[in-house]
This record gives structure tokens, C-alpha cells and sequence, in this order.
């Protein structure tokens, strides 16, 4: 297949791939195989969710949110050389801190990993006098570091860019409350060296009875993929139901140069529960995106996403497909 | 069989039936085949429940609540054979306003269908400053008309009755708030011209630790049907549990001349969710009738009700059974 | 004092007055006597505020909100010669039912007065199942009819329009909830025949940082007065502070044909808590107009309002300026 | 197997059992014929869970909560040969009020049965102005005696020793409100006659991010285990997620002289929501134990759960290891 | 004058004292000298307020409520020779426990005095894991004692009765939850030795719309008075206004021999916030009664109670028309 | 007075004054003048409260906190000579934007200025996608100038410190937010231009029940003071009352080099709502401090504070008896 819009992105040809479905008109579609990783995948594990790989050496590297079974959050490193079948540590990640003063880390949760250069950048959710953004790097899977927090409480949802902004490293985040909260925009931030933030930018909002899935609170997914209508954001939007909140994800185009400003933004999801193993769980009616792999030759995608807080799934789709899909049902800024 | 009481219906042969299971107790069994309309039944569906049917011709037309991929709530038309399969449209419902300033329409659902002489009328939960009644007809299934609503928000499960009571059309309804309301009791109204509104009534609230199905609030279900010993009514009970409103169906008889007289009232309910179908989805543990087909010579009855507000379902019931399992169970008004 | 804009409505020369203090920019001033009505001044009262008044025979009658000592909530009658000092009756008013099955009322609160013809009907929060609005009337202050309610609960703040709009009778009210309602917009209502309703129109809601005062929910004070530059609304807004509600007086002028039109309505308040009366009492900082005196030969207003939901107050203002202040600080609709 | 710590309690050589599952290293494991219990085993059943059993006689006697399809709560007499298939009454257990002037009980769940001497005491919640500790005794499981409640409410999960604390009796419970309590500490008093309770004392209460399964509320399962090592209790705790209440057991050693004083308290859940009956139900992600039965011999444990507060379910464990894993992952108090 | 009914008390004939004012119909009036203990009237207070005094040696005693300026809630002794001026301890008392083990009290608030032979039992709000009932005693206002609580937590407002009922002391208390508890029904316990507690009834709850000043919320004041008619119980109510809770003051008859039993109650408060020092201050809008002197021989009262959580004010009334009030406004159990 | 600690701060011999009360003890003592500021002090104002001045060239210039008649928010500037007697211009600053892109300002509130050099910076409460800091400056307080703001949404009281910490300036704000905030800790940020932000600390969060006026929230007053013992900082807490929240002023000393770490803080505040104008007003009871003058020759102080969100007024203390204060009831951190 050839793409017709340009996506900045190496090859990966051992991308883990299913074609859609016979008949299936769908814009992205789950894996058969689904749920990849299954709560007890781990040594200790109540559940394995929320979490992001990246292409490493010949195989994926993956950063997991594990929740053991006294429902501590924290991070664990995995190896697969498919992408879909995944060996995880028995044992949280254990960061050194960047230097000696910096804060402890009370707890870890989805995480999203984007390479820079020849380095990892990881975020998360970190806990610290309440939840906010967690920052760190490898070079390796071997070794992590911790740096400062770019914000303070409340914040989640961080996610890099893949490359800077102009002369700026580039966060995408959504600033919170201390509990479930229930309201949510996605801010854009910038900083100089990763230790200073500013320029901070709104981004999008949630949307009312013309978007619903969207109605509460969204937040970024994976690092945004630059193509050649911009950056292509997936990311998750929350409905609240009589009986709580149902996460959906849909997606946008941010523009290039000035993220915060959106190109084209769908109205309808993308995906939202359906299967059972993103029906019934720890957080029922749960589909909650945190990394993406693409083919820059194919276009080919696939999403990793967390299903009902509680286990890892795959899901598939095109670059052009997603981009004519997001402009097709574009809901304006 | 033959029926004790008298029911106030046309004969219905075809209507759709499975017999009670054997070894089975249960005054309303489920149909084997639920659901009978999933939720990727029609195009660009969410969802498909809360959906009301009636005879039409030789076989049955219908007023699907269809929820589109971008969650926006609205009605679409299907048409039947059997009552059982079902052709669903692609595109909602238009309706044609009744004259040139009546208000737009943000959202319609949660419809209910009644014939009265020739015309179809139909009510159901609509946009307009907040969820308030909506009220329109058809005469044919092609051309819909959208009249003006009989009362301001906040309001839901608007229900006609089949026939006027003393001169006057007269509905069903339940006063809520803006949101996902906590309370609800099903109150009545009269009016001469289908277009000012009066006389209101209350008829019943919820009730306490004797029958805590029906605990938080209640609302009328299908229109109701005339018997000998009163109008026969089944109507929503919703309890609180610590996660979440469950929606149950139970049946109330109302008087004949006043309606807003409560005569008997199940303390029992008559369907729970139980099945996989009503307990997940996406919003769990709902069973929400809309609508009931009667075969008036057999007293046969056959329920149309959605499934976790995700799936339409179908149940059968004996006119005869139901009238004494309400007297059998009777609460008081 | 000449009258730029036209005012329909009858000379009051005896019309309560005090000219606004020296050095005073105030469009709407207190009277140097408030509050007119205190707390103890009808025996076995609590309190007494939000009260109508119209002009009766030589002087004034009105119908006031007497909560008692057991904080029942209910009507009584009174009479002034001067507007300002007050006979009221050691008893609520007794309503006769219209007909026979007119259901009960459990509670009366915030009347509203107004005269078309000889009749002066009179509307107030009525308790029936839930608060809704009650409607009655009197020819001469000594029976009283009690007449089916316009709607059913939930609803608030209902006030009549002082000649009927095209055919009909015209109602401004409040849609709300059980409680102590957070949201709230005004909607205009019709009726052939004060007895059935419909015709239902959102007039206008609250608003945002623009006009803080009025952020929570708005609702109808007195009856519109009729000008030619539309009818004159007075209206009390809400603000939520961190320490509950704060109600102000604001002013918009409506479309005489078509009344749910907004034509002009002002950011700023008119009249806000500052007084000793408004701010310390039962429920503190209330302000909360439900009456206005017009002279029509010489625009003179004479205002009724509730202080702190415990007396009556007064305060006076030019039609004249009024309608300028509207239009000055006009918001849109 | 022997047992390395000393447990008091009879032989039980008939105790319901299965060995772990091969390849699992669970402390806690279910019984592959989960649930035991449906939801319609007795008659007019909505669920059976949260129940309570007994050796008595060649078998074993229980009291189960049954709702009913009104969903009124009470309890019923079962009895069985084997603890797994159960016989079900058809009513509820009527009690006998000790004397004349017992207040009545508006409804009854989530007993509670240990043996003292030859008779069995049965405690639950019990309705009387709001939930509160009820309290019974039977000799033979043919007649019931109700008795003084030991509290005022609003207290729930009320457990006695099963045998005296120095002179006295003594009694497990949690203090709570009147809906569905979002706190909740185990509390522990005392009794020399179950009529007059004092010497209350504050046992343990929920946790932080270091054991979240435990973090909104927690209280006592079933009667606690006399060991070597202290009191052996099993424990529920519950999680807020944002879909709601997610409730695991856990378990603790108490001091044996001083119940009030926790000695070890494990951070690790042993039991969470995972199975179909345990997520999906009437109200999912419960796991609630109420009965626990023990071979003194082996120290093999049968505990009997609640699932989905819809069905009963069996897990086993061996004592041994239940302690070990205590110490092994020990909170501190 | 003469009392038509009996009281049980003793002569106080130097009982703080002053007439109604002239043209007052009050029942209950106040005193002009009001607020008697004003919020800086001891060291290093930020108020005082709900307390409790006694007839003491020649003058009187009594135990206040005394927040700091940490707004740390203690209790402190004073003395007064004539009830109205008062000498206050510049440092909380000292309760030594009445054994070892007793749990430390974390605060202490709002406390009540009676005399039970010639000893001087306090119960106040406690503080251990939660707001409950603290119990103690002196008998020489010199050394206090602080006994074995009554309850768990979540209890407030208990008051003992004056003397044994039957064989039993007796106690009134509102089982709470553990905030601003909008809940509250009174109570009442027995215990032999004042150790052990049991016997609860239940004694009455708020009200509905014909006594909405105890709407929210009843809890017992002063002890009991014993009368001819039964205990006079002073009690305090709670109507929820949009902007907070309105503590008002109101009566009651129980029976003698069955205090449980409620024999008259009074739909009408006979205090309500009005003046400066109950409607302003730390919480506007309190009275809240902790004490009452009675001379026996004419059947004076004189109340103390808290104004606007800050200040001690005093009231005054006679038996005789207390109990008539009563009667005359009763509003059934 | 001679100073027992060195304050870092120039002479300001005019600063206003005046000597504590004869008879009073306490640290902090409020103005006989008070409100200095009254609510209509400046043209349109609604209320003006909440308020930073500095000294500047022979008198005082300020910034005002103004809330018009529509109850928008916005910051005005004042002049005076004496620090008592202001003038207030009559409409809003306007900032001009340091660069093209800034985004809009829909509110400001709360200011605090600090002097850097001859650069007089302010924060306030910016309104940008909800309430967040805003930063900007003045050479003159003629123009200002609105930079980038150092935070996202949701954060509040953000005060500069009035030099670098090491080479970057530093930022003390609370964390909040989009609502009336019921939780808030005080954090320190670092930026080496005023642009990128980061190094973010906890400073220190609410207390228990030895310090109940800061329970809920906490937040920094003034720019602090550099004192030999440390920063001296003055901030506000906040307790909720069944009547809402009550905002009372405390002080803590910060370490000089590490100002995130807490060398002393008090238990007991320093001023808390009594006089009429701090408890009566748009918010009952908020004293809320935002301004401090120091006479760096003698100590003296002149606090600025807001009174309950309608005045401003003024109060004085003593540098050194400040600190003592802080030693002598130091809570810990």
C-alpha cells in the first residue's frame, strides 16, 4: 500500500500487523489475539495496563504499567521481539535521580515513550503531594534516570513530542484535580533544556452533544506522529455515564509548527469498549491509548492500549486512512 | 389460552413469541435469541436500544434510539416482518417542524411510538435547553412531523395514552433535572389540543426499604394498555448500589377514568439485568423497556426493552399473569 | 419629570417615593426606611420577604410570604394606605379550590401579583410532590381561588405578563430541580385559557465571567412592565461563592410580540447585597425583587424586594433610566 | 501437611476442599465450581451472597443473604451435606424477639455465624432508623432469637469472637453513615452479657498509596481464627475507582489478649475481582468473605465470598501459609 | 407565681433572672445583657461557645467550650456567683483516666453537665478516630475523671439523664457520620454500670415541610427536666438554607418510665437566630442550647446556649409555659 | 524599638502606623480606621479587596483587586501618600503583551507586587482555560507589561520572592482547581529568565486537628520578608464550616537558601475574622492578607489584607514579636 500524505518515520517492517478484518469497515481494528498481555503477565502483577513500546534494537522495548497485587502503581521494563508476545521484569524500573535533592516518586502510572536522538524519553504519572508529571530517560533499557518534574501538581497525561519545536523541547499534558477528576483540557508547554517550562499553550477541550464521547475530559495518547497535515494526535476522551466514565479514543491534526493550534479534529471515536476485556475489569469501559508504532514506508499503525485498567490490547490502522478519517469528520477546533 | 380479564386490543397473530422455558417460574421470560438488534446493527451505530415498535401493515415499523460513533443521540426508523429482524435506516429520523418558529432539536432519544385512530404519534427525550419531551407523528413511516413539546425541560419518558381519557390526550411523564437525576416520580397530564398542556397529577414515586429495585426513581415504559382491570403499565424502577444506577421492569395498574389513581403496583419486580447482554455494556446493569406489542385475543405480549443502553432485547408475557402477579404483589399506591 | 420612552400603564401619584440621596449615581436606590416589613411584624412569624404588592382601591394590597415559627412556609394578605406601613393578617390566605379534585397545596412561597382586567391573579412557588408554580386569583382581597397548576414540579419563580401576548396567556417561570437548584434559565410559557399550556420558549440563562452576578441561574422577579422599547424585566441573578449563593437584581427588555427575544439585557446588577438587611438574616446576602409600583405619568418606579430572605425592602428608580442602563451595559441575549 | 503454627479449632475432615491448581502460586485459590451459589438457587431469589456457614451436626448449616425480586434484604436457613451443594429455605429465618419490646427489623443482610459453647450467634445489618449491628443466637437452626442490638446505627459488618476476650465478650464492627459509606475503620468492643457493650477501641482503618486496595474502607470478614500467632482475620477492603467500589480481602493477625492490637497486616490483597461472577453482577468488582470454615487438624481454610453481591463463592487457603504470607508482606499496623 | 405543673428540681431561688420584656409574647426570651461570655473572654480563646453550667457551693460551675486561637476544641473550667459574670481557666481541664489503658482523647467539644447524686457527670463530643461521646465526671470541679466512652465513633450530643431509669442510667445521643453530618436522629442507651451500653431506641427524628427548622438534623440540648408531664427536653434543629445549616431551639415531652417514647413535641422553635450575636460570627445563623438552671420553687429556667459558634448567650422561660407550648404546638411523635 | 533579628529591608520611616491597643496582647492588631479601603472607594466597584501596594517614590503605589457591578474581575491602579488614603483609577490596567502571541486574560484577581531591583513585578490570578498565575511588571505604574505565565491552569496565589534563591527566581503558588478549591498545599518554583519554570517543591499542605483554621487549604499572602531566622512569610488557611469556608491569616519561616524546606510554623493564627467588616460582605468571614510594608530600621509592619472579599483593611505588627510568635507555637513542618 502507498501512502498518500507523508509521515516522518522510519521504516519498521517488523511492525506487529493483522490486516482489517474481511467486510470490516472499520478505521482502526482490534487484534484477534487480543488481550496481549493479561493482568497476571507478571511476577506479583494484579493487572498490566496503559502502557508504551518503542522499537528497540532488532526487536520493541516496552515501559509497563504494573499494579501489584497490594495496588501499588509503578513502572516495569519488558523485551518482545514481535511486539506482541512480551517478557516483563519481576521488578519496578529503579530510577536514579538526576541529582541528589531531587523529590521521591510515591507512585508511577502511564507511562508514554518517545525516542529523541538516541534517547528515551519517558513520561508519566507521578506521584508527588498528588498526581502530576513524571519525567525520565534511557539510553539503553538498562539504566533509567529520573529528572525534575517539568510541572507541579495536579497535572497527567504528559507526552513529548518526537522532536523540538523550534529551538523548544514540546509537552503535550492535561492539567487535573487530586481525585477522578471530572474535567480536562490538553495544554502545551514548552522548555529550553527540560528542566525549565514555559510558553504554556491551550490546546483542545471536551466538546458537548455534538461529540459526547469527549463530553468530560481528554487527554493526549501517544507522542503525536508528524505527517504532512500535521501532527497526528491520538488520544482519549471520557463520557460520563449514569454509572461512571467510559474512555474512548479518537483523534487530530495539531499543526507543525504551532501545536496548539488544531488542524482538523474528529468528532466520532475511533474506538471505544466493546470487547470484553475493555468491558470488564479493575475500571470497566476502558480503552485507553498510550503508544503507537508506525511503518514511515507503509503507514501501517499499531496502537497499544490499556482495556477496562486492567490489560494490554493491539489495535491497527493506516496513516492516510486515520488523516482522511480525522478531516472526514472534522469537528473544528 | 384463554384470558380471564378483558384487554382493549386488536387481534395480533403474528406477533413475535417464544414460549416460556420449561421448568421455568418467571411471568416475563427472556427471548433466546437477545439481543435481537446489536449495536453495530445499523450504519455508523454506537448503539441501538431504548427503541420502540408497533404493528404497521402486514408486518411492524419501529423508532430505533440509535446512538452514532460520535455518541450523538438520535432516532432512526426500521421496518420488520416478524418483529424479530429488523431494517434499520442509515440516517436519523427528519422530522418536519409543525410550523416555522418551533425550537431546533439538539438531540432526540429514548423514543416511545402509540397509534391513536390513524396516526402514529410519537414521544421522546429531547434537546432543547436540557432533555424535555418531545412530541411528533407519522402517519405513514415516511413523512414525520415534530410538534410543538408539551412542557419545558427538565423532563423524560414521555408516554401517551392509546386513547384519549374524557376528551382529553393525556401523557405520562417524569419531571428530572439537568443531569443524571437522582430522583424521578411518574406524574400525569392532560390536553385538549395536543399543544397546551394541564391539569397535571401525580401519580407514583419511588418507594423504600420494602421495594428498593424502585428506590431512586421510576418512569413510565411503554404506552400503557387498556384491561378490564385498569391500565396495565410497565414502567423502569432504578436502585442505587455503591457503583451505579441499576435499571430494573416492574408493573403498576392505573385506574381507567383517572389514570393518575394507582390501583395495584408490583413490589416484585419483573426483569432484572441478569443477562450478559443487560449487565455489560455501555452503561451496565440496565433493562429499560420501551415499547410492548399485544395480541388481543390471546393476551400474549411481547416486550421490547434496551440492554445496558447498548443492545434491544425481547420478552414475552401473558396479559393474564402480569394483571395477577401485580395484585399478588401489590405495594399500595 | 418627562418620560423619553412610553410606558403603558396607569398614573400612581400616591406611588411610595423618595428621591435619590445627593452625590448618589445609583440607578436603583434604597429607602432610607428599610427594611419596611421586619421579621416579627405579622404575628407568629419568622420572617416575612419576597412579597407582591399592587395598587388596590385608594391604596395598596398585597400578598406576602410569611414563613411561621415552624418555618412553614405560606401566604398572607395585607393592606396599606401608603404602600409602606403594612396591616397583614395573623393567618395564611385561604385558596378555594376551583373544582372539587384540585390536588392539595403543602407549602406557598415568593408570590407574584399582577392585574389583567378587574381579576388579579396571582402566581407563587406551590409544593406538590416537589416545588412547581401554584396560580390563583382574587377580585377583591377577600376570596381567593386556587386554579390547576400551569406545570408540574420541578419549577420556580413563575410570573404572569399583565396582558395577554397575541391570544394567549403569557407565563415566565423557572424549570429547577428538588432542591436548593444550581443551574436555572428562564422560559416563557402560553395558554388560551389558564388552564392548559404549551407554546414553551427559552427566553434566556445564565452567564459567564462577563456577568458574574448571574452565573449560577437567573429567574423572573414582577411582572413585566410594557414600554416601547419592549417589556421591562426585572430579574434576580446568582453568583456561588465559596460561601454559597448571592442574589442580585438585574434588568432586560424583551420583544413585546415575541417576549422570549431578548433585546437588551445588562452585565451589571442593578441592586446587590450591601445593606445590614440584605446581608445578615436567614439566608444571607439575598436580594430578591418580586414587585414593582409604576406611575405611569411620570415613569417612577417603586421596587419590592426580600432582604436576606427574612424582610421587605424597598428601593426606587425611573423607568427612563432604567431602560438607558439596560441598553448601556447591554450583554446580548 | 502439617501445620507449623498452632491453630485452635476442631478437626474438620469434611471441609470442602480442592488443591491449588498446579502451576499457581496463589496463598488463596478458587473452587473451580464457582459460583456455588446462583443468584436463583432459592425461591423468588434476585442473589444469594455475602452468607455465612457452619459445621453442625454430619454437615453444615448456613445463613445466607437473599434478596428477594423486590430486592428486599433478609436472611434464610440452608443447610448441607457437603458445603457445597446447598438446600435453601423458602422464607426468610423468622426470629423471635428475646422480649416483648425488641424494636422491629426493617431488613436484615451480610450475617455473620460462630459458635460459642453449643450455641451458634448470628450477627448482620440490621434496619432499625438506618443500618446497624442486629444481633441473634440459634441451638439447632430450627428457631431464632433476636436480642438486644450491641449499638446504635449507623454500624455495619458486626463479627463476635469465638470465644470470650478475659471476661467478656467481644465483638469486630464498622462505625459508617447512613448510605453507601465512602470511610470506615474496624473497631472492637465489649461485652459481659451481649446486652451492655463498652471498651471501645479503634483497631486498624484503610490505607494510602502503599496498599490502595484497602485505601476508602475497610471491614472484618468472618469470625477471626484462634493461631498461635494471634487472631487470624479475613477482611474486606475496598478501592474507589473511577467506575465505582472495588472490593478485595485481605487478612491480619491480632493480638490475642488485646484484639484491639494488630500485630502483623499483610499490604497485599489476597483475593480482587478477576472472575466473570465476581465483575459482573448487580453491583460488580466485589469480593466480599463472610464465613471461613477450618480442619484444626491441617489447618486447611474453606472461605466462603460473596461475588458481585450476586452469588456465593468458595476459595481455599491453608492456614500456614495465610500467616506467612501475613508476616511475609506485613504493613505494619 | 405558681407553677400548675410539678417539677422535680430544687429551689435555686438566686437563679440568673430577668422578665420578659413588656408586649413580648415570647415563650422563650432574651437576655439584654447578651452575649454573656464573649469570644475573648478567656486566654488565648478564639471563642467560646455550647457550654454547660451547674448549680455549684453557694454559686454555680460550669465546663465551656473554649477554641483556641490554633482552633484546637477543649473544654475549660469556670465559676461565676451569679451565673451571669464568669471567672474561666486560662487551660483546659485535665481529665486523668480511670485506668490504664483508656484511648487518648484527641479533642473535646460542646459539653453537657448534670448532677447524679453528688457527683457532677460531663459528657461531651470526643475525639478518638472520629467524633463520638466522651463520658467523665467530678465531683468537686477540682479533679475531673474521664471515663470508658459509651460509643464508637460516629456519635455527638449525648446528654444523661438526672437520674436512673429503672435500674439503668440513660442517655440521649445522635449517631452521626464523620463531617458536617446532614443526617441526625436522637437516641437512647442504657447501662447498668455506665461501662456497658445497650437498650437502644430509637427516640425521634427530623421533620418534614410542617416544621422545617428541623428539617435536616435534631439533636438533644440541656439534660432532661423531670415534670409531671414527662422530661422536658430542650433540643436543637437543622434547616438547610441554600447557603449553610440554621441551628434553631425547640421542645419536647418524653415519657418518664419510657423516654424513647416521645408524649408531645412542638412543630415551632422557640429561638431562632435573630440577634447580631447568633447571626454573625464563626458560623452565622447557630443558637445551640448545652444548659439549663431550674428553680424548683417557681419554675424559672434560665438556658444557655451558643450564639453563631463564637459567643455564650442566655435566655429565659417558665416550666409552665414551656409545657404548654408544647402541648399547644405538638406535632406528634 | 531596636530589632532582637535582622530584616532585610529598607528604612520606610512613613510606612503607616499605629501602636497596639494598651490592654491588648495580641501580635497582630487590626487599624481603628478600618476598612481603609471601603467597597466603593473606586468609580463602578463592586468591591475592591485582596490587594498588593509597595512603597513607591515619596508615598505608596498599589494594585487593586476591583470587582465591578458586573461582578467582573480585574486589577486597578492606586496611589497615596500615606498607605491609608488612596486614590483608585477608574478603570482597569492594561497590560500590554511582551510578545505578539500572549494569550487573552478573560479575568485577573488577587494580585501581589514585589520589587526586584527598580522592576516591580505582579502576579495575580489569571483567567486563561481556567483560574492559573499571571505574571507581569512596572517600572513606573504607568505601563505594564503582561509576560508568559509561569504555570497552566489550575493554580492560585502565586507570590515572587523578593530576590534570586541562588541564580533563578523563585515562585511560591498553590496548586488548585477550576473550582471553589477544597484542598491546596504551597509549592516553590524556580525559572532562571521568568519564561521557563521548573525545580518545583512542596513547601508545606494543611494541618489536623492541632490546627484546624488551616485544614482545608493553605495559601501564601505577601511576598516574604528575608529576616536572619529565615523567610518570614505570611499566608492564609482555611477551615470549612458547616457554613462554608473561614479564611484566617498564619505566619512560617522558610529556610533562607532552601525555601521550600519549613524552619518554624505557627499553630495559632494571627488573625482570623471578628470585626464586622471581615465577617459581613460578599464572603462572610475572610480575612486574606496580600500586601506587607516593613520598616527594616524598626521592624514595624503594615499588613494589607482583604476583608470577607468586599474591603480592604489594615493591621500591624511587630517583626520581631512575629518570629517569637512563630518559635513559640511551632507546629513542626
Amino acid at each position: 500500500m502507498s501512502t498518500r500524505y507523508t509521515v516522518v518515520a522510519d521504516p519498521l517492517p517488523h511492525i506487529p500487523w493483522e490486516d482489517r478484518p474481511p467486510g470490516s469497515r472499520e478505521v482502526v481494528w482490534r487484534y484477534s489475539g487480543n488481550p496481549i498481555v493479561t493482568r497476571d503477565h507478571a511476577k506479583g502483577a494484579n493487572s498490566i495496563f496503559n502502557s508504551a513500546v518503542v522499537p528497540f534494537k532488532e526487536g520493541f522495548a516496552g515501559v509497563f504499567r504494573v499494579d501489584d497485587t497490594a495496588r501499588r502503581m509503578d513502572l516495569r521494563r519488558g523485551f518482545s521481539e514481535d511486539g506482541i508476545h512480551w517478557e516483563i521484569d519481576d521488578k519496578p524500573i529503579r530510577f536514579t535521580p538526576e541529582h541528589r535533592d531531587l523529590p521521591q516518586s510515591e507512585f508511577k502510572y502511564d507511562p508514554r515513550v518517545v525516542r529523541l536522538g538516541s534517547r528515551y524519553y519517558i513520561t508519566w504519572c507521578n506521584g508527588y503531594h498528588g498526581p502530576g508529571i513524571g519525567l525520565g530517560y534511557t539510553d539503553d533499557f538498562e539504566t533509567f534516570v529520573q529528572m525534575e518534574s517539568p510541572f507541579m501538581p495536579y497535572n497527567r497525561n504528559g507526552v513529548l513530542f518526537p522532536r523540538k519545536i523550534g529551538d523548544n523541547y514540546a509537552l503535550l499534558h492535561r492539567p487535573s484535580d487530586a481525585g477522578h477528576t471530572a474535567f480536562g483540557d490538553i495544554f502545551y508547554s514548552e522548555s529550553p533544556d527540560l528542566k525549565y517550562w514555559g510558553r504554556h499553550r491551550h490546546v483542545m477541550g471536551p466538546r458537548g452533544v455534538e461529540s459526547l464521547w469527549q463530553h468530560t475530559k481528554i487527554g493526549a495518547g501517544p507522542a503525536p506522529i508528524e505527517t504532512s497535515e500535521g501532527w497526528l494526535l491520538l488520544y482519549h476522551g471520557v463520557l460520563t455515564s449514569c454509572n461512571g466514565f467510559v474512555y474512548s479514543m479518537g483523534a487530530a491534526l495539531l499543526d507543525l509548527d504551532e501545536p496548539w493550534k488544531v488542524r482538523y479534529r474528529s468528532a466520532h471515536y475511533l474506538l471505544s469498549p466493546r470487547a470484553y476485556y475493555e468491558c470488564v475489569g479493575d475500571v470497566p469501559n476502558v480503552v485507553f491509548p498510550c503508544a503507537v508504532l508506525c511503518d514511515g514506508e507503509t503507514g501501517r499503525l499499531a496502537v497499544y492500549y490499556g482495556g477496562a485498567d486492567t490489560v494490554v490490547a493491539l489495535a491497527f490502522a493506516y496513516v492516510d486512512e486515520l488523516i482522511e478519517f480525522i478531516k472526514a469528520t472534522d469537528l473544528g477546533a
